[in-house]
């Protein structure tokens, strides 16, 4: 595995590289999550590429950037093991050079739900996520189900922008009780982190219950709420049932497969999930 | 040639280009300075593309986008005499499809000079040529000196979002009085087009007097003012001095090279040019 730290030598490395070329950009901080994508693409293309950048315009002011957890040496065995043949390390200067101010952005998708608590969260994920499209020349891009916000809007940037890269969604992974995958789990508390299944307990809930024939939105949204209300650490900060596409909040009757996501606290840690209803 | 309207055409047809492959977007109604871009493409690439698409998200309200002269056939002759290899005419639906909302845009440059006459007219551009770029996967892409303030922004779009293409800058084609060839020329009256000499008149005054030891950036700006209002079917609409990088405009002495551009009109028609003055 090579490992480069400019967009320069990354370009020489990858001219070197059979196609096709997937590529799987992440934060750093691997799980299991992580590697279950890299081992994806690794059977889906030729060569694998990864990125490890924490994007700072992807963090508000008041959120964790500067705490985010870091671990080099450990991602790079991870990604190694995995079979990933090129990997960029880039600093902040190398992905935004002096006097960068170009933003792409998705309107309408980046302002509900997540964006709607992170306010130009979407917008930094949109811009770095095309700046790492630009570097790696991506046949594939390996994304996670958990983000399933942040996968429609990358696919709708793709799409709009016509970029030559095919976007693979990857299921998401959980942990043995069901907790999804997240380099923020570390955060949590021995309690808070007990109590975190609340989010997968409250979609399995809603989903159990729409396999028993409930439609109506609302009460798909309370069976969900419940289970997050039963843990006392845990504090909801939004709960959506919404349209698949467009992500507009559902009411009245469920009548097609449906996007249950919500966003919980424990603390200062924000934890994300989300289910696909199929009435 | 080939002539294709769909992306997914144009996809089948570039893999069998041999590479590099330079890019030339219009919005058609070619002229020579056209052709000439579309000559150094076919010098400097292996294959020539080109795209002919009168984007309308660049247009305003209130612009010419249903009027903006067209005339496929006469194109189509002229790209293929000189030597393209392929070209794509899209519909809006092709580039925009059902749904589109992503936005590329370069906040700073956009807003002054010609985009502060036009707003929205930037990011029109950065946007519709983020999506040539994705479609075409050109390695190089060549743009007219002409329009300065777009081939600054396309270039900062390019350096920041590090698209992997090099854009070339073309000299400005004038007719023979010093006109710079324009589409838009054909709005003129014969009273209009003589008279539209006023703005290279203008900015030749500009250099003349530079070139003769004038540092003043209010002087020089006068000298090139002067010659347009001789003019009396001529009306102002900007006239700047300003840096070449960031178009901040300049005040005091002029110090390193500086551009001089400027946009006037006669009736309804918006003319624009521009030089860089080298002190």
């Amino acid at each position: 595995m090579q490992v480069v730290r400019t967009v320069a030598e990354f370009r020489e490395a990858r001219r070197r590289l059979p196609a096709p070329v997937g590529f799987f950009p992440t934060l750093g901080y691997m799980h299991e999550g992580h590697i279950s994508l890299v081992e994806r693409a690794r059977r889906e293309c030729a060569s694998v590429v990864a990125s490890i950048f924490v994007n700072p315009t992807q963090f508000g002011p008041n959120e964790d950037f500067s705490r985010y957890p870091r671990d080099e040496a450990r991602d790079l065995a991870m990604l190694e093991g995995a079979g990933v043949d090129l990997v960029i390390l880039p600093s902040v200067e190398e992905m935004y050079p002096a006097g960068d101010v170009t933003r792409v952005r998705v309107p309408g998708l980046s302002e509900v739900l997540e964006g709607k608590r992170r306010p130009g969260h979407f917008e930094g994920v949109t811009t770095v996520v095309a700046k790492l499209f630009g570097i790696t020349e991506a046949d594939f891009a390996y994304f996670g189900q958990k983000d399933a916000q942040q996968l429609l809007i990358i696919e709708r940037m793709v799409r709009d922008l016509h970029m030559p890269v095919t976007v693979v969604r990857c299921p998401t992974v959980r942990e043995a009780d069901g907790l999804a995958c997240s380099s923020r789990n570390v955060y949590l508390s021995p309690e808070e982190r007990a109590q975190a299944v609340a989010l997968w307990a409250g979609l399995r809930a809603a989903e159990a219950a729409c396999g028993a024939g409930e439609r109506d939105t609302d009460r798909l949204r309370a069976v969900c709420r419940e289970q997050i209300e039963a843990r006392p650490l845990a504090s909801i900060d939004y709960l959506s049932l919404a349209d698949e596409q467009t992500l507009e909040e559902l009411h009245g009757l469920v009548e097609r497969p449906a996007l249950m996501s919500l966003m919980v606290s424990f603390g200062n840690t924000h934890l994300i999930d989300n289910i696909t209803l199929h009435p």
